[in-house]
């Protein structure tokens, strides 16, 4: 991609409202664009990352066996009427009455709305385990929408909801989403820490909590930093066999939040040197809450005696949108975003110093065509800017690897590498840079 | 994919109150399933291609040279107010009160929406051409919806916006989109016929709709089949030229709603032999506005001469989820759906007649394996249903090509292979199916 023929509104000012780091970078950095409290346009290298990151959780809960289907943002209040929770859940939801005085509502969840949708065809153990999951967006009226998109409004996220015979089948499919969660979140290139949460809203009796940590979350955590050298990627996955030894390995670790931390137990059981704390951001969060659901809503199949009983659910939510400022907050520096290499927009900018220099321009676009070629998506900056701006702007974006070609390296048949995150910058031959680059990736 | 597995609940009943045949096939295939009148859940199947459609909507898009984006689905009613629409549009916006009284609406299209993003950061004519698109859900709030997906409430729309310096450049940028129209519905497999069209609520003074002959359309329109020979793909497309002479290639031919329609210049202009006449479903619809919404919006340029000009609009529709529809409607057949193959949720299916035959299980197995590790997408019946039920199922789905397993055949090596457009059968080599499906794709 040329930078001249996108769009990339970058800004050198931090702006005003923009308290955290995410907050303030991604519109700096073009991505969003706020349009009313808690709602924003996502710009063109926003909607690149924010695709990213849901491809991924796409992938992983394929991978666990979730089935994708996808729900209406509007749903009819009926349904809450039914499962007892249209008058509680408070202002938060976007009550709305369309134009023959129905009531509608911006589903804030869907444990109804997929309630219904599996008692209208499920009737057997048969079918079962299912687990359907979607990417939407959702609402909530949050009273005082801040931190950018950590406390946006219309948010997307992903909901997948289990269907088991029974309390002891609805654990594995948990664990199952437990699993796959960590993997996701490995696949992002952050660590998240699970905790032990409440239920809430949703209800429920066992309920996990994932965070990563960051200076700006607004819970604070204490956990066993030997949570985070755990390697899922090494763990023996399979979507067809109870998952629990693999949980056991994280729950088996300490982890609490503030309100529920027991000084006593994370003394005993974590050494001094692991001891953890620290602000958390919530990326998702799983819950297992039986028949809380399809009792009220009459979600009945038949067991393998032919008796009607209520099906065991659960539910598991990922906040893709969050999830971008999520990983911006846990990797930025001063000059900007420093991508990690699953879900940055480009994998490589190219900064010609030479604008008008004809090898110079040639060259640029040579290396952009043979990266491109080999797989890689790359962000070509062409604009008649300052070299200051240019070089500003490529760190602000923080794509993972930059190019640099000027007139004075190129005689010598050298181009520059710079590593964004370490900022290290390396000269090398011109010839070996799609090898290099390519190997990185 | 195993169907076993998957969640594709058909139905042999036609639903009371779907009145048209892909309104009746999408609920019996198990694609859709009503949560509210005009609002729909998408099943895996229909999920399936409704992303197949909108990636092909994003490709050709994205071909000549528009931009995605993603703008929210809720708006604050000061844009509208701004352009002057927000009281005339009437009650098919959804109009919606915050918690903090604060007026919001559910975008029915996003004319006002784009021009504050791009009075917001383009100032000057350098920055010109550039088309802005975005796939999200919309909102129509229709006295009657009906039709099922023909005329929904919440629909998801491809819509892109062309800001251009002046009139002829933007109707470069039309042309652009014209073309880009007609290879998208190429690709769908479907023949869409442009008309001139009335601007409606959208302004302007160049329209065109692009509408598909089908038995159940709303409106009539006249036509010149001639249009229907031209074959986009031989066109030398180029995102850098005008466009023009293709346009007229098609635009030169006769064609016209009924309100419009000349007898006269019809019957002058169309021979005999290729008068075409047909109800039809508009696909797309596409508008050249000019300053409708930069003067009131005060979304000014520089122009060379550094002087502030209000940028030149247009917009351009694609109904994604409306496809699905229209396409059904142009191509099913007694038995069910007919899947164009740009399109089909799955490329081939597998019926095993030999439920509980060992080598038809692992043949089936195998042929999915070898087919999947072709790249092609295929299902795999391996319920434990009758003979009976899964033909009639597999054929109302729709797959493009079925592969029929039986332990007769099996011992001669040999299976069966059904075209579902045409209904022929033929038995062929064991050895040879893979290398016939994959080089049908």
């Amino acid at each position: 991609m040329f930078w001249s023929k996108y769009f990339i509104p970058t800004s050198k000012e931090i702006p005003s409202g923009a308290k955290i780091p995410s907050h303030q970078l991604m519109l700096r950095a073009g991505m969003i664009k706020q349009e009313s409290a808690g709602i924003y346009s996502w710009l063109p290298l926003g909607l690149k990352v924010l695709k990213k990151i849901e491809n991924i959780v796409r992938e992983e809960q394929e991978l666990a066996g979730a089935i994708e289907i996808l729900m209406p943002t509007l749903q009819s209040s009926d349904l809450w009427v039914e499962s007892g929770r249209y008058d509680g859940y408070g202002d938060e939801m976007l009550r709305i009455t369309d134009r023959h005085d129905a009531n509608l509502l911006y589903g804030p969840t869907n444990e109804e709305q997929v309630t219904e949708i599996f008692r209208t065809y499920i009737k057997s153990y048969k079918n079962l385990p299912l687990n359907l999951f979607h990417i939407q967006w959702k609402f909530r009226d949050e009273i005082r929408p801040r931190f950018g998109l950590l406390r946006g409004r219309e948010f997307l996220m992903k909901d997948a909801y289990s269907f088991d015979l029974n309390e002891k089948d609805s654990r594995i499919s948990y664990n199952k989403m437990f699993v796959s969660y960590m993997s996701i979140f490995e696949r992002l290139g952050i660590k998240a820490i699970p905790v032990v949460a409440d239920s809430g809203p949703i209800g429920g009796n066992i309920s996990h909590e994932f965070s990563i940590i960051t200076k700006t979350g607004e819970t604070e955590i204490y956990y066993d930093k030997r949570i985070a050298h755990i390697d899922i990627s090494s763990m023996p996955l399979s979507s067809d066999r109870d998952l629990e030894v693999i949980v056991d390995e994280y729950t088996k670790l300490y982890s609490a939040t503030d309100d529920k931390h027991d000084k006593n137990i994370y003394n005993s059981q974590v050494p001094e040197e692991f001891k953890g704390k620290g602000k958390a951001i919530e990326v998702g969060h799983i819950f297992s809450f039986g028949t809380k659901y399809s009792e009220p809503m009459k979600a009945f199949i038949n067991d393998e005696n032919g008796k009607n009983v209520p099906v065991f659910m659960g539910s598991y939510g990922v906040g893709v949108s969050r999830l971008v400022a999520a990983i911006i907050e846990s990797s930025f520096d001063d000059d900007g975003i420093v991508w990690p290499k699953s879900v940055t927009p480009f994998e490589v900018g190219i900064i010609n110093l030479g604008h008008s220099d004809k090898e110079c321009i040639k060259v640029s676009s040579q290396i952009k065509s043979d990266l491109e070629n080999n797989g890689l998506e790359v962000l070509l900056d062409d604009r008649d800017e300052s070299i200051g701006k240019k070089y500003a702007d490529m760190d602000l974006i923080g794509l993972p690897y930059q190019i640099i070609i000027g007139p004075r390296d190129l005689k010598e048949e050298k181009i520059e590498i710079k590593d964004r995150a370490n900022k290290s910058k390396e000269s090398i031959d011109l010839k070996s840079v799609v090898k290099l680059l390519t190997s990185k990736f």
